[in-house]
């Protein structure tokens, strides 16, 4: 008798082979069922209706930023958070095998990944640019309507999951340029072994309040690898803070949030997770 | 002899109209001379070759978060930012005078505009959505090509400025978003009135030293407004903070200065200006 496992079905937002695809095969390998989702949104219903085993969300860009919807998104349904991934964001040039670079009228990608090539196509002005929802998705109509005067900006996997050569190796301005992804399931990580959090709190309007959490983080040996404060909605002078945490000793964690708690309101772990921050 | 004055120039990202053209008036009244550029970067050039006195620049809204590329470009140019401009983010459904709801096909709108609207979209799915750059630059439209069964989703300001009719009033889902707005220009700040700052930094590595600058502007009496941290593009476990201070009592600002500079690298004083948070 055979046991035939079932595989993780990871809902994405886009098309499959865009970044979002990527990132979760980084995190969970290739051997894994991919969900397209036609927004952030859906990823999540589709994860609440069981329809998926995980989701794996942008959560934020060196050059862009925090992707704000989505920490919304993360309050409103409330899935832990169970990992991190980072991805470098590494753009190509994709067209049908054979075509010339001379016989190009149109590009086309996501409005992002074109300003991210501005270097690039300032060259070409030739070249006349149509911006598409998704990277992959481009990729995939020049394959389908068999365009032989576009040319995607895409990655490595769009190539090849669709069938274009890469014309052009890595055209993004920025060669450092990453992105965050979250993982999210329907259940909190059993794992005891995490070394990484991402809180969310509110702290009074007192002068110092701020200051006084991240005190007692730093007694306790935590470090900070981010923060970003947002105002409340329709509250003056309220602010939510999201931060994410990191420590070497579980004593540590468990005892400064318990200080820390008594300095906040509205206080929310996001998720408990193992570090994961190789590019 | 009559003296005239010559207007303000202010570059404002988009068409006249628009939130930026809205914010600018808020600051500066209506007696000004809006110069439109097509991007924000855009915006920079012309005040550097002194086409323009001044910039209204979009820095953060309280949906969407920060525009992070926008602080870039504040860095790269190094332009004072002298005063700011908080903006209500109203929405309204307009079209030609006589036009009747049940005429409607289109509604043309910003993307970001457009998921504002999400609740009021999603009563009427009959009405296709078509995106666009600019929600006053829907409404010129409108107008330019007396599209009868075409509405945009703009502000007041549009209506006014390109005669179309408010159909329907305040269809943004969230009522109270607001956007704020920098005032930028060639010299710093010559009152020595303010009492709020935007600074950027970096601070070590090393766990609490956020909390030690945080601590000193406690002890000084001064009020966090803003907090954000950025990982340095390349340089792993280094952080960029762009802060919002502000105080009361000028010796307090100085003095939090002075010792805040032994904590951190990298200090900028990105400006100094009048608080203005009235929305």
């Amino acid at each position: 008798m055979t046991i035939k496992m079932q595989k993780k079905r990871v809902a994405i937002q886009g098309t499959r082979a865009s970044f979002h695809e990527e990132a979760a095969f980084k995190f969970f390998g290739t051997d894994i069922e991919t969900i397209e989702c036609e927004s952030f949104k859906k990823t999540c219903d589709v994860l609440k209706q069981k329809q998926a085993d995980y989701v794996v969300m942008a959560i934020e860009n060196s050059i862009a930023g925090s992707l704000l919807p989505n920490y919304t998104l993360l309050r409103e349904y409330n899935f832990p958070i169970v990992g991190e991934v980072y991805l470098a964001i590494q753009l190509h040039l994709l067209a049908l095998p054979g075509v010339k670079f001379e016989d190009i009228k149109y590009v086309t990608s996501h409005p992002i990944a074109i300003r991210q090539c501005s270097d690039f196509l300032d060259d070409f002005p030739q070249l006349q640019v149509i911006e598409s929802s998704d990277t992959a998705a481009c990729a995939k109509k020049i394959r389908e309507e068999n365009l032989i005067d576009t040319v995607a900006i895409a990655n490595n996997l769009a190539a090849e999951l669709y069938g274009l050569e890469v014309m052009e190796r890595r055209i993004e301005s920025n060669k450092k340029n990453y992105t965050r992804f979250l993982i999210l399931t329907n259940k909190a990580n059993e794992t005891a072994t995490y070394n990484k959090a991402s809180l969310s709190f509110q702290v009074g309007n007192s002068v110092g309040s701020l200051a006084q959490v991240l005190n007692i983080l730093s007694e306790h040996n935590i470090n900070l690898s981010k923060i970003q404060s947002m105002p409340v909605l329709g509250k003056r002078n309220e602010y939510n803070f999201y931060v994410d945490i990191e420590w070497k000793n579980q004593p540590d964690y468990d005892a400064a949030i318990r200080k820390v708690l008594k300095h906040t309101v509205n206080f929310t772990i996001m998720g408990e997770y193992v570090k994961n921050d190789k590019v």
